[in-house]
């Protein structure tokens, strides 16, 4: 059988079977990233990979400085989804030898400048030829206080579901300059007890299944309220994917007091409550009802 | 001008300029791994980034178990040449919808079983598509204390130079087969005062002036003691590469006492004295002395 017959999930599933194990593990594959324990600290660290390749996540007459930022800040959103401050990179370029040498500076100084933005050191990487096309894989540490650290799973039937910014409309250019939403994501767990989080980086009608599932959930979703990029359908926002805008749940007491001071904090940015998560029924598939909306 | 034109020095020198730096990194790019402390203990963190590409660092017949071996291998012999021990792996695979399901799984059976022998946990990675070659890179986490981290840049004149194991003829297998030297790696540095240390990944030849360049020192090298694969040649054991064996610099003094240890703790494994750093003379180049003996 080929591995085309099979979809990512099935692939890390017959994959990732009988992995070893270490008791520093507190979160493994599954979520936006793996979590740590560090010996002698109270602070976890979160590990990530990310890859982009040449024909399939960006096209070959892409900016390179935007590729490079790209490349970072998506590994950088994945921290930011767990309530974490992104720290130290290192990144991996397979490239074609024909490659002009200016292509390969402006993609390094659009990883610079990610890196810059979001105080990350580049600490190290690689350099490998490749026979075909760009390759450019980052692994990105980050650091989060044990109480801060959000997975998916932690979602609890009638919490409800926020989103920030605006979904759909990526494919015009927003997927190459998007804004990881570390600050945002570092004020919420902060100050509110956020009980499950994700980055909407395959689109809503991915990812909110996603968090639900991992949280023994289902939901309901009011796709009207879908806060959408300007010019864009309900459709659009549900499924163009690479929004990179947080989606999180929060216990309905708390939401008046957040919406209140996520206006006064992030006043340009929108925080739309979209729906909520609810019980699953015995005998009824996962996320049916979600599903339902999307018909 | 192509990338082509450059050697992967210069590539580096060109694109890692103006870096984002952080205080808390001790060892950015230029080691076999970055070094990091972690805030409230004394351990370092070591991070590792390594990729392996079909047509180049593998053919498309070679066993796929052994790949998935080698690629894992290959990154946890850098953190043993800085004296660490390896723990948290994330894994990334670009591959082909042609590829056979078996071969994937063959693939992870060997990166599992890398992860088993040396205690890394498999915490994450990702599996994207490759509109060409199967592409493979390990991100790879490692500890050590702070007294037993070693870099390349610590050597003395006056060192002496030992050597793992024996050099040569990679290419007939070992190349895929080889185990990474942990266990001695570990031993080494908390029974001796290692001054620098390398994984030979690249070949005597090229990792020789690599540490004595980066201890600011010469070498003297006596290329009739080079420990060889049998039916090697003295040219083999310089440059084949792919040994992944250690080579580190020590004081004389402990010299007698190292090898007595050594005989007693790792019989089967030869632990090989090949030369010494020396000072580096004003107006001659930079390892003229070793070159010499590679003529």
């Amino acid at each position: 059988m080929k591995v085309a017959h099979l979809g990512e999930t099935q692939l890390i599933s017959k994959c990732a079977r009988n992995l070893p194990r270490r008791r520093d593990v507190v979160v493994g594959i599954g979520d936006d990233c793996a979590v740590v324990r560090l010996a002698g600290t109270t602070v976890l660290q979160l590990l990530k990979v990310d890859a982009v390749v040449e024909q399939i996540h960006f096209r070959r007459d892409a900016d390179p400085r935007q590729v490079g930022w790209k490349a970072v800040c998506r590994a950088i959103s994945d921290i930011a989804a767990m309530g974490g401050a992104p720290a130290h990179a290192l990144v991996t370029i397979a490239l074609s030898p024909k490659m002009e040498l200016s292509a390969l500076e402006a993609l390094y100084a659009g990883i610079r400048r990610a890196c810059a933005k979001f105080d990350v050191a580049l600490v190290g990487g690689e350099t490998s030829r490749s026979p075909g096309p760009l390759f450019i894989n980052v692994a990105l540490t980050g650091f989060v206080e044990r109480a801060h650290c959000i997975t998916r799973s932690g979602g609890r039937a009638g919490d409800l579901l926020y989103v920030t910014g605006r979904l759909g409309g990526s494919g015009k250019g927003k997927h190459l300059t998007f804004t990881p939403r570390v600050r945002e994501a570092r004020w919420l767990v902060t100050h509110f007890t956020v009980n499950a989080m994700i980055d909407v980086s395959d689109g809503l009608a991915a990812d909110l299944p996603r968090l639900a599932g991992a949280s023994g959930c289902a939901f309901t979703l009011d796709p009207s309220t879908i806060p959408r990029t300007s010019g864009c359908s309900t459709d659009a926002a549900l499924s163009d994917g690479e929004d990179y805008e947080l989606l999180f749940a929060i216990r309905p007491a708390l939401a008046e007091k957040l919406e209140r001071a996520w206006r006064r904090r992030f006043p340009k940015l929108p925080l739309t409550r979209i729906g909520a998560l609810a019980a699953k029924r015995h005998g009824t598939k996962l996320q049916a009802r979600g599903y339902d909306h999307f018909a």
